[in-house]
């Protein structure tokens, strides 16, 4: 029998569907799956965009442009404009969702065997495409006890070896919900440029920003146009994550004739998704205006529950729409798995994802999970319902006091 | 100023658009480009396909399930009947096209610095996927002047090592056009059993086979479940490469476990693709009866055509719509780019893909194009017109005596 490869067999799991067959087992047996383990919002676009999408262009779907329509390029880059950023039409090239722009990104700016710096917690498929990649992933540690604040400079440069090849974050951050200022990520920048390193910002969530916090995206750093590499996508900020359509910006024009070798590999981008995101990046900025405070609305709600419960810890997050949490539990794979296996209540379980995933140190995460307040409050009262009676019947509570923050 | 990774930088560039940039160029200069270097058809879809595609669904765009929507994967293995092929549910891996579907295949069969040999010519991407993966293409070669035969199984026991992990092809072959018979598969199968390595066979123009040549498919071959990996796409099938929607079919259910890693990580095929996809694939068989007897027009037609030009040498096709033609002239890549640049013929030139991209053994394919038969009569003999002249008047004609062939 022919074995399979030593990557695949070490590729890690996604902790966002790691448990779905486990999902679809408590739904055969009659529970209800709420599911706060993906972020797949619940809005609906304006109809407009949903109709009629290919019926007055000719009747089959032709291979597009490697880099993206043009049409959809420039709808990007003006839709770039309302955070202060100009783009020239080399800058942006269109991906098959953000998960390509990182594979991408990776592949084109190290080698195997070569370092990306990435603060943990952090949006767990990059493990996963670092693996694809070869590249390895050099974790610095943020904690939830101080709100999970960017590791000091100093780390950084602590961890910039001739193997550095990056640094990448997400902003707003994916799990922690940070948001990070300008002066932070100018010095981010500035010491990517001291050590000739790439600095790469996901900005998928950009649109998604509560209370007095802006977002400040990065391609409006200064003088550090040949560091600095954006990943965007569409399928947060218009409920359009199976449409599969991202982007990769830099000013950066060998690193984009580079990549765009990649993009002509696979020949184009999904059709359909970018003729939906084309007319989804021209809609009116009221649009988001709408959406944020329903998602405020949430927000606020789950903190509120939250912070009710005992022993459980969190910071309130300034953007994004995930809530990362400590709770008191042994091992945060096994609760996530139970709740799906062994736990009901009211006919009714929850999905969430296990901690661990979202770190590249081993055990890191165990005491916590990721929960995405993407549903409507009744759902929402629900799932904090299930948590909540959980927490009280799981058998591997443990007994650790802990003061809950807001 | 950071650097590109090694491996961006030696990045095979694909021949179908290397030349994109001098095609666009020409048309700036008002000269009509003929584009016979990409397989893009021509043919319309049944209208009904494209109506209403999304509407009667819910107002956005969620995630689906990694290894494709099931209605789609239950239809593309309704559609596989027609081959004489029963596959089980868990057989089938929707792809955001046949080129996902080659990258996750290397990945997982393969480490870096392993093996998978394929017969050249061979279809030209395959050389930058196995790039990205840090696989090793080894080359066996099919001459041109034998009518590109699969090599014997001799020389593919030669090339076998430690670190062979599989054999590939495309049946019918990109761009040779040679259809394989249970035979030649089997033996290979039968090959690949014996050294514990996976046959790989792109299954992605299975509709295009002309006279009395039939299509085999290789998941028909017996006692080789675990080592058969067939790719499939809807991209030629349906005029649809623009949905990018492809499959990775296999019965080795401990490959397609590892590979669903790999399927999660980028979360989902793309939805709008996958919808359309499983629309056409229950389209009635009669749809691609027509196809193929416009293809074999078109077929006869370049022939005919090709047959009269002296000095140029080609073998007909049993399958696909290439002509791969092996042309008296001493640098193909020089050829192609001059027909943009420095070339036309009553306003209008053709822009054809050198043979180099289709080995990986270097040098060879200097004399050789591959031009696609996916335009209408007309164009086709405009184009046929434009190549008859450009061979009387291009500098770097080599003055060799060839026997044409058909």
């Amino acid at each position: 029998m022919p074995t399979l490869s030593d990557r695949v067999v070490n590729t890690f799991s996604s902790p966002f569907r790691k448990y779905l067959p486990l999902a679809q087992e408590a739904k055969d047996n009659g529970i209800e799956v709420i599911h706060l383990n993906i972020g797949q919002p619940d809005f609906s676009m304006p109809i407009e965009s949903m109709e009629d999408l290919w019926v007055d262009r000719q009747p089959f779907v032709p291979y597009g442009i490697a880099e993206g329509e043009s049409a959809l390029r420039e709808a990007w880059i003006g839709y770039y404009e309302k955070f202060g950023v100009k783009l020239g039409f080399e800058d942006l090239m269109v991906t098959t969702g953000a998960s390509e722009a990182i594979l991408f990104t990776m592949l084109a700016i190290a080698d195997p065997g070569e370092e990306i710096i990435v603060p943990e917690p952090f949006y767990a498929n990059y493990n996963g495409f670092a693996q694809m990649a070869g590249v390895r992933l050099v974790p610095l540690f943020s904690s939830i006890e101080d709100g999970f604040p960017i590791p000091a400079l100093e780390s950084f440069e602590a961890a910039i070896t001739t193997r550095t090849r990056g640094i990448l974050l997400s902003n707003p951050n994916n799990p922690s919900g940070k948001v990070y200022d300008e002066q932070t990520l100018q010095s981010l920048a500035t010491l990517a440029q001291k050590h000739s390193l790439y600095l790469i910002v996901d900005e998928a969530y950009s649109e998604f920003v509560y209370e007095d916090f802006r977002f400040f995206s990065s391609m409006r750093l200064k003088n550090v146009n040949d560091h600095v590499i954006v990943i965007d996508s569409i399928s947060k900020r218009f409920n359009a994550c199976g449409t599969r359509v991202g982007a990769i910006i830099t000013r950066n024009h060998e690193l984009h004739e580079g990549m765009v070798k990649y993009a002509r590999l696979r020949l184009s981008p999904p059709m359909l998704g970018q003729e939906f995101a084309r007319r989804a990046l021209q809609l009116p900025a009221a649009y988001h205006d709408n959406v944020r405070t329903e998602f405020s609305v949430r927000r606020e709600y789950l903190l509120s529950r939250l912070g009710q419960m005992t022993e459980v810890r969190f910071h309130a997050p300034e953007g994004a729409f995930y809530l990362f949490v400590q709770l008191p539990i042994d091992d945060s794979d096994r609760f996530c798995a139970w709740l799906l296996t062994d736990f009901s209540h009211q006919g009714k379980t929850v999905m969430l994802s296990p901690g661990t995933g979202f770190y590249a140190t081993p055990g890191k995460g165990k005491d916590e999970v990721r929960l995405a307040y993407i549903l409507d409050r009744e759902k929402l009262g629900e799932a904090m319902d299930c948590l909540e009676v959980a927490l009280s019947v799981y058998p591997g509570i443990m007994e650790k006091v802990l003061v809950p923050t807001l």
